[in-house]
């Protein structure tokens, strides 16, 4: 009997990297978080941390996730939070030591691509996945292939306009889901609606992500504010989840990200206003996404196997 | 030297019928046009309006365009205006009798799958085709094959609200696309707007495109209103233009049906304005369609091909 062989996903974060060892099966041998190297160094230090984790364990092939836009060919095009690796192949470096083809992928795609395949969107063909966070990225999985677009640039549903004259957006257009939904414009929103709380929690957080989940806890409690804030997220995440209903006619939508843990205040709420709008619409279920933070590892995983199959850059599935 | 193998497609229209006989590479061999047949016997007429056109050559395979949605096994699900064939795989009954295999699939689908790969978007890999008339519907067509959604559904960007409080539409919601830009809405809009011409426009027609064409044409003479109904048209368009370029990247965008005529007015206009509104967007080539009525009957032929060489269901480019 030999041995089933191994893959392993790297999750390459702002801060901090994530390490996933497993069968072909998906069954998890090792798994480990390190801090990010940052600086010049940072592949360097990266291969390094790769090959003491590994100790020696062969791998048939590696994924790779890094924060930003990878060329199908393996080149890391942007990336504004590790510029370092910027116009680098970071993959075939990392191939060259670990003796295994490595693929190099875009963190978004290999979460949304692991979600759909092994998460809440196991056994579905045509999954949407929703990624709500301080921005707002949607990733059509179609036969465990992540829909790219033509300059790798699909899935900017955050930048949907829902009102030309809404509050001014980082994207330079107004009214945009963002602007109703993303972590920093809810804060934002609550601290206009003159909240003391708000006030402190935009005074307290360098991060905008622990100010969201102060106005979903507001919510929670019956803080007025709170709950109108988050009800006209609601309606502008239910007008655009209609809006992809109607364009792609998905088979199942995951809500991910952080706010998706609300799902009392936030996805629930989101389930049943695309439900009371929709007339013609094929409205899918509308769940909850499942893996949590390793989503981004487990993605990487199902890379490696990609590349080991031989499949093409944005292919997921398993060939078999 | 042997034979080229020839190639049938078949446009079965709600009023005419289109048969176009290929070869492998696209050389049209002969081509017709026939009443639909109407009725109970639609199936048997059709079959012996196919067998006359042959005068008995063979051909490799064919497809068979229906104005309605068609199951991946053929089986037509539903076609409002030509109800006989509900229920029916005429596909399946068409093949016994040519000797060789069918597929069935929807028109709109056929016309957006020739017009990505055989017209406008030659050449290119991903292409968004849009087809205005009565309604407004959107085809992405990746990698030669016509993105249908789970449910056989994708496509419904006439039916993107951009103002909740605006027209009703025959979809159940308001405001909707097709309530700015879909042809009887043109001539409601400038009707409204008090024009005896467009008065005698909706009086004259039963068919309601000549009524937009009549609003074109007065808006080329400089009728005011006609120019102020044509700008919000192309207002509408281009923000649901935008929206697809941020959700799904496309290569290039491809402008069908009858309104794509009026160049002037609606498709130069809404190119300009999709290139002023974009921020962030990779704005792709906004194009004409090149292949005219023929467009549905070149797609069936694709669709032939592919049936031929055992491409899945939704595949219209040749293996090779």
């Amino acid at each position: 009997m030999t041995e089933p062989r191994l893959l392993l996903g790297i999750d390459l974060g702002g801060t901090s990297t994530k390490l996933l060892l497993e069968t072909d099966d998906g069954t998890t041998v090792d798994r480990a978080q390190v801090a990010t190297p940052r600086g010049p160094a940072l592949a360097d230090d990266l291969v390094a941390a790769v090959v003491g984790f590994l100790g020696g364990r062969a791998v048939a092939g590696a994924g790779l996730t890094v924060p930003g836009l990878v060329d199908p060919d393996g080149t890391v095009l942007a990336c504004v939070n590790l510029p370092w690796i910027e116009g680098h192949d970071l993959g075939a470096r990392l191939a060259g030591v670990i003796g295994a083809p490595v693929r190099t992928l875009n963190d978004g795609e290999a979460s949304a691509g692991a979600e759909a395949l092994r998460g809440a969107g196991r056994g579905h063909d045509d999954v949407y996945v929703v990624a709500l966070g301080t921005g707002i990225a949607g990733k059509h999985v179609v036969g465990g292939t992540v829909q790219r677009g033509a300059h790798l640039a699909a899935g900017e549903i955050g930048h949907l306009s829902l009102d030309p004259h809404g509050a001014p957006c980082s994207c330079g257009q107004r009214g945009c889901l963002e602007t109703f939904i993303g972590g920093p414009h809810l804060v934002r929103r609550w601290h206009q609606a003159g909240q003391g709380r708000a006030r402190d929690a935009v005074a307290a957080g360098t991060d905008p992500d622990p100010g969201a989940q102060a106005v979903v806890d507001a919510a929670r409690q019956g803080d007025a504010a709170a709950r109108d804030v988050a009800a006209t997220a609601v309606d502008a995440l239910a007008a655009v989840l209609l809006g992809v209903v109607a364009t792609l006619d998905p088979g199942l939508i995951v809500i991910g990200g952080g706010l998706a843990q609300a799902e009392d205040v936030i996805v629930a709420p989101a389930r049943d206003a695309v439900r009371r709008r929709a007339t013609f619409h094929h409205v899918p279920p509308v769940v909850t996404a499942e893996l949590g933070p390793w989503a981004g590892a487990a993605g990487a995983a199902l890379a490696a196997r990609a590349v080991v199959d031989d499949e093409p850059a944005g292919v997921l599935t398993p060939s078999t």
